[in-house]
């Protein structure tokens, strides 16, 4: 079956902090019709091994290939970095956008000084896929990473403005701040929720780069270079795929989405 | 195939928390054979939904029942309060034990004034399977609950004595301390490792419950009055199963077990 503009596009996460990139992916192209599957039943990846996170992958990739997007976006900063290439071979000719390349492009857009502060999990940061990135589009720009392991639990039990996540938030930034960078990308889907947090601490002179905003860009970019961006005029509503629904799942999809829950489907893996 | 006391033990757990219960079984009975698994792979159970819960409990006594044990320890508290039963199914006529009816049977022990504290995850304290516990052992107790979701990142973290820890260790204890308990049970495996910063806060005239220490005890009973135990004078060395071998293995080992990792085998579920 060919690909035609009317398709979905697909979206995955470890969970449902990849609802960040569907909420910024739905503001920019409303009329895209967007299949989200977040891996509630294995969340966290960040914190598991690459054998692991790329079986995962494999998975997630082939419960959105039922939907025959005419796009795959890795919301998953973990998967990007570490299994971007078993979702190409998964969802076979169809475009894939990986949420650490919309952001790594952003960020060299942004930095004057050339230094840039990438902030993931362990994952992410101990695969040194950003610093990667980024130099792959400028070899000159120096890269400086942290690890913030307890971001996620804090921002998902909305300690946001907590004085304890504040001094957490420091102790993991310092070492950035003191490096001298201009631009800090924040390499994880939950860690919009934290950025009033680290925007007090980091100051008003160093940018933020939000990878879901960069991905809604670069979600438009690729699609009407495809001539595959949808021309109807009415507004789709996101269908959302769990893999488990956890008590806390309707708090956290309003923490993340900024609005009542959608139409949520049950799916094994 | 019949079951005598040279079988080995199976202890199981959402991840490598349980070694807590390891580590206290070993050293009460240094010449059982202990067979541990931690679904490292699919870890934290504490914020899925039950029905995930009591799947994956399914699937980690199976993994241990190919060892033919001669008793299983639940030891995660979240499995013992939602999945007790599917172990016992699965586990046919095997003596299954949970560290929840360990923890609760000592609570009760310890309580002079009739006011016990449970401190868990969300699924656990949800579950209100503590209380029950309790309760049918003794219905005048009045038991006070309080959900740390925060302690186990913390305590996977190192942060055993951080302010910051102190803080939201502080926040989640206070009702209970204001209630006016003289006991706490620890309703977590992860919680023992922020045991002292844990005391610092209740101060020291009410008695804290570790559940790896009831359960050791408990396990010695249970095997003992089935003629079970083993007479052998030998000291073996625990075997560890694990789905994933994350980065962080080696230090998290170390973390709860106190010593160098033994040997570890990588399992499917």
């Amino acid at each position: 079956m060919s690909i035609t503009a009317a398709n979905p596009i697909g979206i995955f996460d470890s969970g449902i902090g990849g609802l960040t990139v569907v909420k910024a992916v739905h503001a920019s192209l409303p009329a895209e019709q967007i299949i989200y599957f977040g891996d509630t039943a294995r969340v966290p990846y960040g914190s598991k091994s690459q054998f692991m996170i790329r079986k995962y992958a494999q998975d997630d990739t082939a419960v959105l290939m039922k939907y025959q997007p005419k796009m795959i976006i890795v919301a998953c900063n973990t998967v990007s970095a570490l299994a971007f290439d078993v979702v190409e071979e998964t969802g076979k000719n169809i475009p894939v956008l990986g949420v650490l390349e919309a952001g790594a492009e952003l960020a060299v857009r942004y930095t004057r000084n050339k230094r840039i502060g990438v902030i993931g999990t362990r994952a992410t940061v101990a695969s040194n896929a950003y610093p990667c990135a980024i130099n792959r589009l400028d070899p000159d720009i120096e890269v400086c990473s942290s690890p913030c392991p307890l971001f996620v639990p804090l921002a998902e039990e909305g300690y946001t403005s907590h004085p304890a996540a504040e001094m957490i938030a420091e102790e993991y930034l310092r070492q950035l701040i003191d490096h001298g960078i201009d631009t800090l990308v924040l390499g994880c889907t939950h860690y919009p929720i934290l950025k009033r947090l680290i925007g007090k601490i980091i100051g008003p002179d160093i940018s933020i780069v939000d990878s879901a905003e960069a991905v809604a860009r670069k979600t438009r970019e690729m699609l009407g270079e495809q001539d595959l961006l949808n021309s109807t005029e009415s507004t789709m509503k996101p269908h959302l795929l769990v893999s488990d629904l956890p008590q806390k799942f309707k708090s956290l999809c309003e923490l993340f989405l900024g609005r009542e829950v959608p139409d949520v489907e049950l799916v094994e893996v």
